[in-house]
């Protein structure tokens, strides 16, 4: 039973178990607890899970979470996809418009081997996407992606993006599923719960009256898929959804504790340092910089000049970032000497995972692995 | 020959050669001469160049290096140095203090095959050093680290230094082979090439100072080994620096420009993108985000909120990133569709080396190879 009493005593156990540092050591107690918790509350309200594998980006975490409920996962680069359907995942979103030949040759080899959907935003995509389709006789379910907010990809919701699925329902090859919408304005705008309720009703109702309208032509769209870990407590209570999509609530971070998603017992990842130098009282040097840690800040309106914290001291902070070290602000009489080691919970815990060859994995307080990161890099 | 006048058109050609996207493409006859250039520069000064390896972490462009007349290189992490001896690289600095028994373990199996020396900034470092050393038998070469104005690793220039050097010049094992400091504060404290040239003064003249004052103590102390990209041209012209440590300038970035230390005829390294979306037609959406192009700015002081530049039209900018979005904010009549190619300029191009799992490499217009990046992510 993890508490807040115990979490600093967790926290240096956790760090002796590195085999060398700086190294990502995963609590995989705390990873099924948190699977289990999110898969409770979707059940709950009668909403599906659909997580996204960009945060851990390992095939054996995706089968947790199917295990679990998970309808299936998402991914965002086909490269992903490949990974999770060799590591035996057999429901895969792409949730990124699929562009060029070569990509959608993959998309077609993929689609033949296990049940693939994706995205689209835009008439030239879902042409693509049919004509692969049609030669190699296949239907591929596709979501209109909807820009709720966030201003990045997506058709703006209401009658033309009915207008786009009413024209992409009628090419071959293509099978409308419904819609998708990411919530990621909500970390940088919203500033409290009530902020971020407001918003993410905001952005689901308009993903949910979209579908509505283009069902009211006679279109199939039975999905309204939404999501984001920091909004996921919100979105799972809009009337109309029917899919969720959180990610980073399998390890969190401090954005997602800053976000009010998680608590300090759910944090499952943590980058294990080494003091390498102490060259005045106030000024630490550990061996992770931003080849380790990223230069993320967290995902908040105005984050802070900060790009971690040491577990356990919120005044130990990672203030100034080189390639390979974090330069940490203590105060004079902080106890750490050169070779003692740190836990840092970092701002934003998937592009961390990203920058790890493997990590290592500790349950029942013994390392249980050390597993590549599957997916890492798979950025095409 | 590469003129402003055909950039342009290069850029188009390697996009074109890139198999698929996101990809890094290097252009091998542009590295070659920013190798040639350094070289001729340093021997007309001399100075001995040892180029850090961490911009392109490949063994072969680390022998090109060598053969134009480098000493050797400097790497950051053991990992490094090992795939650099693994590679066939046979003299390797490793610019880190080497903490822990297992990394001391490994630093005393790279003496025994290859020329290794270390820096040292503490008397606990050069203890566990000459410790291992001891133990095999080894003699290990050490730089003292001084902080000459980065605040990040090192003791200050001086008496104190030279206090340590005499210090760790008496212990069993360790060889004193000089000083050793890195002018990583001229980057984002300097505006214009004067003050870039008197911080560069200022900051070697105080590593040569202490050396002086190590060597009036009656040790050996025959390097004086300073260096950055971006401070190499006036580090080669200051009076008693024996060896400098350019690193990006093999391959440079926005930063090296914004810095004045290479032109836009000197850019050897290119993230190659898709288009993906135009939502609107100010904002373009591209396949590279942030697991591709990192998230640092550029190393200037108060670095603008752009992410990478696409090559070719200066109000193109990268001014939001996503884990795998690139939003580029773009003048609404640019020309731009989806599944056009754009070659990105990052801010930064080392991290942005660090991500990828293999690199294209292009030598007269034609692709010669896919590289992997040997020592990516090669952080213990």
């Amino acid at each position: 039973m993890i508490t807040e009493s115990n979490l600093l005593e967790r926290a240096a156990a956790l760090a002796g178990l590195a085999p060398d540092t700086p190294e990502i050591v995963l609590d995989l107690d705390v990873v099924r607890a948190n699977i289990d918790r999110a898969a409770a509350t979707a059940h709950e309200m009668g909403v599906v899970v659909r997580p996204h594998t960009k945060t851990h980006k390992l095939p054996r975490i995706a089968h947790m979470q199917v295990e679990a409920g998970a309808v299936g996962v998402q991914v965002a680069k086909l490269g992903e996809a490949e990974v999770m359907a060799d590591g035996g995942i057999e429901d895969i979103l792409v949730g990124y418009p699929i562009v060029g030949e070569h990509k959608l040759a993959r998309l077609a080899d993929l689609a033949e081997r296990v049940t693939i959907s994706v995205t689209v935003d835009s008439d030239e995509v879902a042409a693509g996407i049919s004509r692969v389709a049609r030669e190699r006789g296949l239907t591929i379910p596709v979501l209109i992606e909807l820009d709720t907010g966030l201003r990045r990809l997506g058709v703006l919701p209401g009658p033309a993006a009915a207008d786009l699925a009413e024209r992409i329902a009628a090419l071959p090859g293509i099978e409308l599923a419904g819609v998708f919408s990411h919530e990621g304005h909500v970390y940088t705008q919203a500033r409290d719960d009530g902020e971020r309720e407001r918003l993410t009703q905001e952005a689901c109702r308009a993903a949910v009256d979209t579908a509505e309208v283009i069902r009211s032509r006679g279109l199939a769209a039975p999905i309204v898929s939404v999501g984001s870990a920091g909004t996921f407590r919100f979105a799972v209570r809009c009337p109309g959804v029917t899919e969720v999509r959180p990610g980073t609530y399998v390890f969190n971070d401090r954005s997602q504790i800053a976000q009010g998603a998680a608590t300090a017992a759910d944090l499952a990842a943590f980058v294990i340092t080494t003091v390498v130098s102490r060259p005045t009282p106030e000024r630490i040097v550990v061996d992770a910089g931003s080849k380790v840690l990223t230069s993320d800040r967290m995902l908040v309106p105005d984050p802070p000049a900060s790009f971690g914290r040491v577990w356990g001291h919120n005044d130990w902070d990672v203030v100034r970032l080189s390639e390979e070290h974090g330069v940490l602000e203590v105060p004079p009489d902080a106890e750490a000497r050169v070779g003692d080691r740190l836990a840092i919970v970092p701002n934003h815990v998937c592009p961390t995972i990203n920058l790890a060859s493997a990590v290592t994995v500790v349950e029942g307080g013994q390392v249980v692995g050390h597993w590549p990161v599957a997916a890492r890099g798979r950025v095409q």
